[in-house]
């Protein structure tokens, strides 16, 4: 007789199942209590280890009070046969840093299990993005479309995120951009965050590229041309722009610097980062990002 | 002689001074460890509740595990001498739902502790921007500003969030639109979660305002002549718009319906509820939308 585990508060109500779990950023006193109940009570912990990281200390610690975790990489997760098997017979956990269903290749995992009759639980988590915009200060409701510095997978390079960048500025906007941990992009393991001074490498190549291909010509739509506007006015205004570079947000060691673009290069090196792209300031914002300028 | 307390796992490590505690979303079980112990040490427990909203069974519960709540209101947040005086002499939480520095007026309040020399500890919680993204299945990196719909205040309508939706559909970006839970605009009581149906109505009164207002002179540069086409083409489809309505996000209740927006009179009311503007749907996402449609 296979008897049904307690449910409690917030904890696991399934005896097979996927459960999709966020740790939110950095270690386990980020962890919601529901989150820690549930990876507790699963039968099997699965460690996502290519969107997002926890250093291993505080991987040791969580494995120590929750129990035995078992890292997964890219194509365990999006060819999830042998993990949607599992799920069949006892509750997988599947721990992932952040929020669980913040990348679309979980969404798409989410689907997946449901498309098997698997029942799939959600268990969400602090996200770097909900976190990030407050930490250093800006106003939530002035941040545009959100973007990722990718490392350049086998020289090439997108523009794409500059010229989100500057889609938002020339709308006022500020842009979170996360930095890209993956310098293969296979998502098979050496995960290596992208330091500072490569988001400024990657950005001053994206602006080397979009000045060599913008093409005025393509101006066939009110968007193209607004586009076209706000590419030409960030290359302009690179060798000006400040940026906020944000380390470790969340945990004990977190740090904020506010500096010129061109400076981020000479950034302390290691963590997790990601850079905000601030557009024109409010008073209180000013305020605020001041606090993060070197003296 | 006074003992500094202990510094637990996350928890506080401050006799005297000012946390700011984010809850997260409808309850404990969304509370973050860390959260959760240095709530319970605090000597102050303030409950700010004018932004967001925890059912009263809810906030009972917190008050049984963590010890007695005060409610503050939109006056003594934003005149903070009162909460400022007593940080001086204790610890002194202010608990808020979400993550708390969402709001401006609460990193204005971090920005006057710091600046009366008072000691100013953030500890982060889940918030619903960084949630309904990926809990309703779209793609986050596809989201563009987000805006929140007001109550008519003294019959005045705004017609930005509007304009902000339809700024971004042009884009082709959604929207997240936190709705209003405060009818007279004071933040001084009686707050009442605005309703699907009062949603409808209000971007109805907003489209029929703007339709009245546009004006085509005005279009001497590239956004403003974009914010014009914009601005007529969500007129022109209004009636055709598709919206994801969620609801108690977060919580056992938590409940999400795919519907057209002329239909969300016909919705359920109660709660806390808040409205996903959709532009065009990738393969994935339309597949996670069609979960939400009523059969």
């Amino acid at each position: 007789m296979i008897l049904a585990k307690a449910k409690g508060a917030g904890g696991l109500s399934m005896t097979a199942g996927l459960i999709l779990i966020g740790l939110g950023p950095s270690g386990i006193s980020n962890m919601t209590r529901a989150a820690i109940s549930a990876a507790t009570q699963a039968d099997i912990r699965l460690y996502e280890a290519y969107t997002a990281l926890w250093s291993e200390s505080a991987l040791a610690q969580l494995e120590t009070e929750i129990g035995e975790i078992t890292k997964v990489m890219r194509p365990e997760v999006e060819e999830p046969s042998q993990m949607l098997s599992l799920a069949k017979e006892k509750s997988v956990a599947l721990l992932v840093v952040g929020d669980p269903l913040q990348a679309t290749t979980h969404v798409d995992l989410q689907l997946q299990a449901q498309e098997a009759g698997i029942d799939c639980e959600i268990i969400h988590g602090i996200s770097i993005t909900g976190l990030v915009t407050g930490a250093v200060g800006l106003s939530n409701y002035k941040f545009g479309r959100q973007t990722t510095l990718t490392y350049p997978y086998g020289g090439w390079i997108a523009t794409s995120p500059l010229e989100v960048i500057a889609l938002n500025r020339i709308q006022g906007l500020h842009t979170l951009c996360l930095l890209d941990l993956d310098p293969t992009g296979a998502g098979t393991g050496n995960q290596k965050p992208m330091q500072p001074e490569d988001a400024q490498t990657a950005i001053m190549a994206m602006a080397k590229k979009l000045e060599d291909s913008i093409d005025e010509d393509i101006n066939d739509s009110n968007l193209q041309r607004l586009k076209f506007e706000a590419s030409q006015k960030i290359i302009a205004e690179l060798n000006d722009l400040d940026v906020v570079i944000c380390t470790d947000m969340g945990g004990k060691n977190q740090s904020i610097s506010y500096l010129p673009l061109k400076d981020l290069h000479i950034c302390e090196t290691g963590g997790l980062h990601c850079l905000v792209i601030p557009a024109k300031l409010s008073e209180v914002e000013q305020k605020a990002l001041i606090r993060w300028t070197k003296q």
